[in-house]
């Protein structure tokens, strides 16, 4: 099949506020090829990546998307890995080429597996899909009692693992942390699984960390994610000796395997967490399941939006049936609820499992596309290098 | 002061080729503030930086640079520091915010270097500015004639010192390699320090670069660059070990000081080259420089386009006498060589100096801009979010 048509829609609610919940827009890309029609997310800046796809060459190095793309042949995952490659050579120079990329990739996935009628995880390889146990991503309360409540409210809705992350945690004192912690320990009652996200708050600031262990050991806390950047792996290697039982999990801002590697080698955390829409999509994600698992590090997927991007984080993991976890969202934007039709459900055994169907097995749902559609005009040097397609021309 | 306004000028050659030569179009920057302009440059795709300073608020940890920026108070180094903080605090979602903080990041060094009438590297603490010996940095020719002849050229130009890079080199024969390094070091004879710059070719293939070692020591070659992508850390400490006495060269690419000290501390590199165009600028580049030299590890600049460009690469290593050698643009585009009317020439004692004048002590020339400006005009959601300025209203 030779790649047709390449197409991003911007989607964003009306009201996009300043905080730290990444679901309220998205970028949606399609595919088409040979008659099939695949849909990826890129989890990254929308302008950004499309620009990336449509700017001029600068040098043989600095190319867009577009030139690595359009026009190439899709038959197989071998193809896929040689258009991905292709991708990073000619975008070496422009950082957000893996963003970019993760969208496009995913939805080249979607559409083989509609090909070959079969899941994507049987395209990578994997024989049987194992459930994973969601757990519930949620931001802290701007108050102990939000708090408090959002964790109730989960453990009503029957989740047995629960993560509370940015907001104010991290940039008050270590006693308002240390509150903030009981409180949705207080709410989700003692045998729930409790995760705190640390939204790379102390950048690399191994101290100011430090004094926030005593409460996460106190509270039985069983990850601390993100408290630096992902670069500072000295960081986080000096912290995961100290911070034990309690294990260090990171890697969602990774953008190639590389960066994955890199912690899990030089940065001691016990989980690694990889965003297939921002990793460079689920081939890059599968390549790092294999060397994390190797290594005794459990692999687990971060999304906090769609159900779209839910199956496509999943899919490179569902054979590893020791990595049992996987972030659910479950308090996503109407938007992102209501991108799909079709939502990975969780069972009555509490768990979650992906679609047995072709491809990712969940579609875009037209209505919402259009009612969240942002248009997008990009001109240079007075030719029209992106326009926002026509939804419904497809 | 306060930072009233930052513009970006997309300038371009007429026509752009797809070959490794990076001075084929610019991303010039402009900051005003307190009456004073600054100028710096990102060595980035001009469209996608555009876009990351523009791009419509995702969430807390994805928003356009612009918001980081502009009302800003930037008096003194301590300001410039915070601003890049918030800048890639703000930006942590966006792959390529470092790309497009490098050059504004770049202009407020000279804007600051302006208003107190001192060269940016005094700014740095630096009290005195050692001479560099240029190297001249150009593209192997698709012949063996092409690349014996710019050897010959740059040893007429009085250059004891030159790079060979892109082109062919690593995308044929193991023997072909070899000759177009035969080829180079004829031209230079025997005295002139060859350099080696692979541009990644080999991705990770240990291997691949293995075969090339050989030759690079048959002809004194002092180092080999980039055989490899940045984060492919253990393909570097591999190669490295068997290279000496070739020493292994890269960090262009690191597009933060996090992904230079990884090159250095497990990368066993000799050389670490930073374009102070896309690690973040000046600030970061600094940070680099104290870090390499404490671990003996020398510093190097990357600079391929401008003498803007040069100017800034330069600053935060001048007050290194150990780290004498640095990049020369031999051969840019004529839109990179007009882009200043001031040059740092190559004096008598073939050495090169950072201007003794106040800030970055070149300047864009106007009408080079007015000759190379490709407008850009970007819509979002029909609201008009970049349209580039007139260049004469400053």
């Amino acid at each position: 099949m030779r790649i047709e048509a390449v197409d991003f829609f911007y989607l964003a609610m009306p009201q996009v506020e300043d905080k730290g919940d990444g679901s309220q827009d998205a970028l949606l890309v399609r595919v088409q090829a040979g008659g099939y029609t695949g849909w990826g997310e890129c989890e990254a800046s929308p302008l950004v990546c499309i620009a990336n796809w449509c700017c001029p060459l600068s040098h043989s190095a600095c190319k867009p998307v577009r030139d690595s793309v359009l026009g190439e042949t899709c038959d197989s995952p071998a193809d896929i890995e040689r258009i991905t490659q292709t991708v990073r050579a000619n975008g070496l120079d422009i950082a957000q080429t893996d963003h970019t990329l993760s969208g496009i990739e995913i939805a080249l996935w979607d559409l083989l597996g509609k090909r070959y009628e079969v899941p994507v995880y049987e395209l990578l390889g994997v024989k049987h899909a194992y459930p994973k146990r969601p757990y519930a991503s949620v931001l802290f309360g701007d108050t102990l009692a939000q708090t408090f409540d959002a964790a109730q409210n989960i453990t009503r809705r029957g989740f047995r693992a629960a993560k509370f992350g940015w907001g104010p945690y991290g940039r008050g004192s270590v006693a308002a942390d240390r509150d903030q912690i009981a409180a949705a320990r207080d709410g989700l009652g003692p045998d729930t699984v409790l995760l705190i996200d640390a939204g790379t708050v102390w950048v690399d600031d191994v101290d100011a960390a430090r004094l926030r262990l005593p409460a996460l050991k106190e509270f039985g806390v069983t990850w601390l994610e993100e408290p630096f950047v992902g670069g500072a792996l000295d960081a986080h290697k000096a912290l995961a000796a100290d911070a034990l039982p309690v294990r260090l999990a990171g890697g969602e801002g990774a953008h190639n395997a590389y960066m994955a590697k890199h912690l899990i080698d030089h940065g001691g955390i016990g989980f690694i967490q990889i965003d297939t829409g921002r990793i460079g999509g689920i081939g890059t994600a599968k390549a790092v399941v294999d060397y994390a698992t190797a290594r005794g590090v459990t692999y687990v997927n971060h999304t906090f939006t769609t159900h779209l991007a839910l199956s496509a984080s999943l899919q490179p993991y569902v054979g590893i049936r020791a990595a049992e976890i996987c972030e659910y969202p479950a308090d996503p934007s109407l938007l992102a609820e209501n991108l799909t039709l079709e939502k990975l459900t969780i069972s009555s055994d509490g768990l979650v499992r992906v679609p047995e169907a072709p491809g990712l097995g969940v579609m875009p749902y037209l209505e919402t596309l259009r009612q969240y559609l942002v248009d997008v005009h990009i001109e240079v040097g007075g030719k029209t290098l992106y326009q926002t397609p026509d939804i419904t021309a497809s």
